[in-house]
């Protein structure tokens, strides 16, 4: 007997997302077909469509579920009071999330490309609203009088690319706790914008 | 007549190299074939092996020559004299290089993967002396007392990606010039270092 395609997508939803990001990311977007994708579900090519229209789909959703992640994440994170706390708290946060998502930061910088115009705006728009988000922590601290940042907007670029390039080399059992790294880039981040 | 190997080579290797790094950056290492980039160059698919012999050679040869470059263009950058002097040089150096050769970083950070083990060894190997550049220059500031760095590895890696990531949201003729944006990222990393 054949399932609905609603219990099916119930199902089988979870898998194939976890299944193409591990592609995607291993072998990249343009190189990974549906076909391939179902077999490491392990389901037939067609099954595959009762969850997803297409390809681009399953990229759009894979990348949004992420963003969606990150900023429902922040939300919810401890803050403290003023802007220095809530800045330490950022800084804490943005690195420790990346690294234990560390497949599907990868993917979010890898294949933007890939996205439709459209996909590509709704992406863009959430990447802003978490920008803002630290944005708005170095404005407070502007008019506070605690930091002195020429340009708010131009910190909040560099403080992300710096704490998200932490996953580009840091390795569990390394060197350096990842407690002792979110110590360190905390210290830097507070006395390059500090007044 | 048939031309001889090496003058064939002479005229088309950089066409060839410009073809393959504008193809690779739009649609990923994985997409395009050799096929693809003969056409871009307008020979037949045959001419483009007497050039190099795979595609995977030709990826290897375009991020080679482009940290080759790198680190030729930063050895003849003046410096001044002291470690604060060759730190913001740095600075203006990275963002100044980046933003001219923007596909070739694009290129540089998004097709790694694609780099077979031993080729990968070997582009690790120069950006690893890249950052080594920067890292003597904190060592030096570190000990003549004008840089307070707990780390002086991950003060590197902070500054390198921050620096990297202007590229992916500055544009020429858009709120900031160059200059401004270079002026800015002085400042912060300045005061990130500074004891």
């Amino acid at each position: 007997m054949a399932r609905k395609t609603g219990s099916h997508s119930e199902i089988t939803g979870p898998r194939v997302r976890a299944a193409a990001q591990r592609l995607f990311a291993r072998d990249g977007f343009a190189a990974v077909s549906m076909r391939q994708i179902a077999a490491e579900v392990g389901v037939q090519a067609g099954a595959l469509y009762l969850y997803t229209p297409d390809k681009q789909a399953l990229l759009f959703d894979l990348l949004k579920a992420h963003m969606d992640d990150v900023l429902s994440h922040w939300a919810a994170e401890p803050k403290g009071g003023g802007p220095q706390d809530a800045l330490e708290a950022f800084v804490r946060f943005h690195i420790r999330f990346s690294l234990t998502r560390a497949e599907a930061v990868f993917l979010s910088y890898m294949e933007l490309r890939n996205l439709t115009p459209e996909h590509f705006a709704r992406i863009e728009a959430l990447r802003r609203a978490y920008e803002d988000q630290l944005e708005a922590i170095l404005a407070e601290g502007q008019v506070a009088g605690v930091f002195a940042v020429p340009d708010t907007k131009l910190a909040t670029m560099a403080i992300i690319a710096m704490l998200t390039g932490v996953n580009t080399w840091y390795r569990e059992g390394g060197r350096l706790s990842r407690g002792r790294v979110e110590q360190i880039y905390q210290d830097m981040v507070r006395r390059a914008v500090r007044a």
